[in-house]
């Protein structure tokens, strides 16, 4: 799936995009569906009324003598998804969207949101709230700076903002004498009250050996070891992120939509282990799995998940201890626990950067759980084909047929993420879901892109494929199939080791700029076990590590028409070892695997815009899909997806190389030197 | 000419590189020829006996109470190319590198430089020296740490590293309990004492508005524009790199070796103008074009250059003022003397960004300046072509003749750094420069590398040819094709509008990478109009701006074969607009046009590793060569060259076009294609 990092100085949003300044005027009336100056207030009917809440916000703001009081959308572990708990931003504002912030004065009420969602948060807030368009903390501090004069008080729960952006608030604020107040009692939860959704409670089970790379206690060696050789001698290591918790101990959970995971934080020492974790909440299953080596270096112990700061707390104030973080996904409040000298901060903690580097047997698990997606995606493919010329099929009734062809294969636990089945002009805007208000209906006159995933007990997948079933635009021909380019030239990139993704995502891009195309969002992620869909600190991003072998990301460019059709190809691939004609002794080159296994659209590829290469590399790759899918096919008897497949997988023809390959070449200085005698 | 950035994180160095771990041992005693436990110790005679200063250095350092003592190797206005007095590394070391950084402790001496240096500090320090491979701080200061105790104090001169250097220094040392001490007083100068050579002397002159994009009242005004229109409202702008002051008032001078700048600060507000200069030192003509207007907001003042902070303090203890600098290339020490609420800083100056972008003016400028650089290149490679089959050329001769014939070329200031001419094994020492000792016979046997610039009043340049007159191995011509695809690759890109360098630059690489082949040095660096031959912050670095219309860089990719041979193609590009089929409105997308015009070397050009983009881009260059340096040549009567031009940049031949793209195409199925009764 495709995600739209905001991050200062980076991305450039061609067609939506990041603002990167700050605008003198708030979006003009004739955009906005809000007319807040009509009484009682004209609203769109999708709108939340929210005046009562933001009263009673702003006089427990009044109370702690704060000017402005910042909302972000994330929850204590910076989880991309959000319990319906955490769902804060949600809730004050009426914004369902997955990415935003919100800040309020004692004036004003202000929704900062990316351009995936400038439609949608213009239908879902009320006149209370104006748009802002950017989530870059420079642009919200100057718009807070224009409304909170200097010296006065600015509340944040330090619980939900990560060391780096408090750093980043920190800096565009308290330099010029804004003051920023941590405020641990988290003030819309105040408002919430009563009506706020209770934790979650359910079952927190164990992930057998059949699903995992490795014995826990294999990771917590592994990660001790690390502590062991660090040169700056870390006594314990302090775990934020529910990726990473799941990860080590082996477990999972159901606290977060389409990630399976739980609430949790781990402080691991040289000789002691603590899951903060609702004990009672464990299977019996998963609590034996902890605790069978009790007492000794491998027993967990459980206290309460809420004794989580108390025992940091506790763990920093001895002597002679150091605290290993990743500052990326330690909030503020528990960073503070630890004074700075028993400090040991990196963006990632190990076990993040562990987890992002797949053993033999988790490439292995993740392999499979991407044939057994391929047929559900190939069999989607299949009944569209049948089922689209009849006008039987809409986004939503598409989208809910997939998920169900996911369910019903093994070891299946549902969509990893919302699923995206846009048509014609809806799939422009990139992040789209259908509902019923907007969903078109599949016809052979539209593009059609689908992007979804599912979690499999032995690993996360997700895809994009791009569809036409009637006569493609010359454009939308030209644009899929650089698309199509920029896909495989990344994917069959070869790379010396230690390259960073950021260095080379442009590879991606470049078939599309030759023409003055691009895309506004990033060309990849990485992907978990039976984990994350977004996968940190894996992909193409700034922020991302080097790759290196064993490393699973995606590869997604896309093209989008604003207002007829967008197109997006996305692949997993794995990162491998290449083989080199000049091979580099102890530093032996990368290059990726493609894991995802669908053909791509044929209709849809111009052959003439192909070097010689990528028509090779699409020939290889389609045979790869046959090899590994058509037996599966056949072994379940799905004998026409079957004969399909067969059809989506012949190679390109010679006719067409041929034609790529003279290009422009007059035809005429080539008979001549064939046929001199002609 | 290449470069060697080393930027924590970003510089992987295959060959030679960054070292990026803490090595557990000093250069092994079987690498080093300084032994040091005979008495007295045996040296080699190139390394200068530095007892007694280090001696004095420890005096020093003991009445200061300090335990380290940092020397880098710039000046107080981070200066690539430094005076003779500013030469304190080398002095104090002996080490005559370019890059390094010198750490005395009160028993121990280590000198931190790159790998281009690292035989040449084995040969020039002497065993009071360690030699650690790496210039990273991290890496510095983790050596720091091992020799110095927690609250020890390490004195640091804050005049001689940036804003930047000195948070990076402070992070990695003061977080953990070591005292950086700001010492004003340079204790190597104090060491130096009387030996230490004068300042420069010599007359500043002004460049005449023939050699100038606009007058210096017309700069000025546009940066006064800025301030006004900044956000923040800066009052005044503080100029520290030399550069920017040579730049903004039409100056030039020879303080620095290469580069025609003179020492000064300069204080610019919105009514007045400080130069912080020896006034004595201006050509009258210099004096009156700054004075012309006074008094006035357009009059100059010229302080002293020992006021400069002094005057910069005094500004900013007013009220209601702010100070704008450029991070990177103002001092600690000039840092310091803001209070921080009165600061603006941003990385460059705007000074630094507008002269980046050069106008139509300066562009024609400097394609002018090219266009006689190639001449005085063609001419010495038509001289080599004749001289070195005699064997009566070697690396020194080559360099003085090819230096020679630039200063024949009009407006010739000289050699914009020191000419580069390495044959055979010496050119895989990218920064190689031949000396007596070390110079080679140039020979058919062997391949050969100049790179070499000159000083025009109009422009600086910038150019390598790699060449060889014999027969190449496979593996010198696969190289050389590789790094000039690489080459061309970049050149031939179209890009977005604020694009990053760092994120483009792995095109250069490619086709190196593809074969398992690369280089550990830069892609490419701005260069000015009569001024510095690497100029920032233009180029592919991560701390480079975005490319933009009007910018110069080098595209400079190479491969280096340890003890056999070198590679390097380097021209100066020029970002414009380009044209794309699909035209984004208002956001026009970029590319390059080379303004280097010296032909490949077709010797070593293997066309059937060419795409035919990439032929016909060779052919086009070549015949833009030809029609640019062709009349010049005509003009002068250099016949031989004109012979020797035409011959260089004939189109690369039909038929290596057709075998390129036709390529692995079995024969039989092309022709039964053709000839379908064959």
């Amino acid at each position: 799936m495709a995600y739209f990092p905001c991050i200062l100085g980076i991305w450039i949003f061609l067609h939506h995009g990041c603002v990167t300044g700050y605008p003198k005027q708030t979006p003009s009336g004739s955009e906005d569906t809000r007319i807040c100056t009509s009484v009682p207030p004209h609203l769109p009917p999708t709108a939340t009324n929210t005046s009562e809440r933001l009263s009673s916000l702003r006089l427990h703001m009044r109370t702690h003598n704060l000017s402005a009081y910042v909302i972000p959308s994330t929850d204590a572990h910076m989880s991309e998804y959000l319990a319906e708990r955490d769902k804060r931003l949600s809730w004050m504002t009426g914004f369902t969207g997955s990415a935003g912030t919100g800040v309020v004065t004692l004036q004003k009420a202000a929704l900062f949101t990316d351009s995936r969602y400038w439609l949608q948060a213009e239908r879902q807030i009320d006149c209370n709230w104006e748009l802002q368009k950017s989530v870059w903390v420079d642009f919200i501090s100057e718009w807070i700076l224009h409304e909170v004069p200097a010296g006065e008080r600015i509340g944040l729960d330090p619980f939900l903002f990560s060391v780096v952006e408090w750093r980043s608030y920190s800096q565009a604020l308290e330099d010029v004498e804004r003051i920023l107040v941590p405020l641990e009692d988290n003030l819309v939860d105040r408002v919430w009250g009563t009506q706020r959704p209770p934790p979650p409670a359910s079952e927190i089970y164990h992930l057998s050996d059949n699903f995992t790379g490795r014995p826990w206690q294999e990771k917590v060696s592994a990660l001790r070891s690390q502590m062991e050789h660090h040169s700056r001698s870390p006594t314990a290591l302090f775990l934020s992120g529910l990726e990473e918790t799941a990860w080590l101990f082996n477990l999972r959970g159901d606290d977060i939509p389409f990630t399976p995971v739980f609430y949790a934080y781990a402080l691991l020492t040289k000789t002691d282990i603590s899951l903060f974790v609702h004990e009672g909440r464990l299977s019996p299953e998963a609590s034996q799995s902890l605790t069978a080596q009790c007492p000794g270096p491998l027993c967990v112990q459980m206290p309460a998940y809420g004794q989580a700061r108390a025992g940091l707390r506790g763990y920093a104030q001895q002597a002679g201890v150091r605290v290993w973080i990743g500052a990326e996904h330690t909030t503020q409040g528990f960073y503070g626990a630890i004074p700075p000298e028993k400090l040991l901060e990196e963006d990632y903690s190990p076990a993040m950067l562990t987890k992002a580097v797949k053993n033999s047997r988790e490439q292995e698990l993740l392999r499979a759980a991407h044939v057994r997606d391929a047929v559900a995606v190939i069999r989607y493919l299949v009944w569209l084909e049948k089922n689209v010329p009849s006008g039987s099929v809409d986004e939503v009734s598409g989208a809910q047929y997939v998920d169900q062809l996911r369910r019903q294969e093994l070891y299946c636990h549902g969509p990893s993420f919302e699923t995206i089945s846009a048509s014609g002009l809806n799939a422009a805007l990139a992040h789209y879901s259908p509902s019923n208000e907007t969903s078109r209906r599949l016809s052979g006159a539209e593009m059609y892109l689908l992007d979804s995933g599912g979690q499999y007990k032995d690993g996360t997948t997700d895809i994009t494929r791009t569809l036409h079933w009637g006569e493609p635009s010359p454009l939308q021909k030209e644009a899929y199939t650089r698309v199509l380019m920029g896909n495989i030239d990344l994917a069959r990139l070869v790379f010396p080791p230690q390259t960073s993704g950021r260095t080379v995502e442009a590879f991606a891009r470049r078939a599309l700029w030759e023409v003055g195309l691009n895309y506004g969002h990033g060309t990849g992620h990485g992907i978990g076990n039976f984990l994350s869909v977004h996968e940190w600190p894996v992909g193409f991003q700034s922020n991302n590590v080097p790759l290196g072998d064993g490393m699973f990301t995606s590869i997604e460019p896309g093209y989008y028409k604003d207002g007829e059709f967008g197109i997006r190809l996305e692949d997993v691939a794995l990162v491998i070892y290449a083989e080199t004609k000049h091979p580099v002794p102890g530093e032996p080159y990368l290059t990726f695997e493609v894991v995802s296994l669908v053909p791509y659209e044929r209709n849809l590829i111009d052959a003439t815009l192909l070097s010689r290469e990528q028509i090779e590399y699409i020939d290889r790759y389609h045979m790869a899909v046959r090899k590994r899918i058509g037996p599966e096919l056949q072994e379940r008897q799905l004998d026409e997806e079957y004969q399909w497949l067969l059809q989506k997988t012949q190679p390109l023809s010679h006719t067409s190389l041929l034609a790529t390959s003279l290009g422009t070449l007059a035809m005429g200085t080539l008979t001549s030197t064939l046929l001199p005698g002609a």
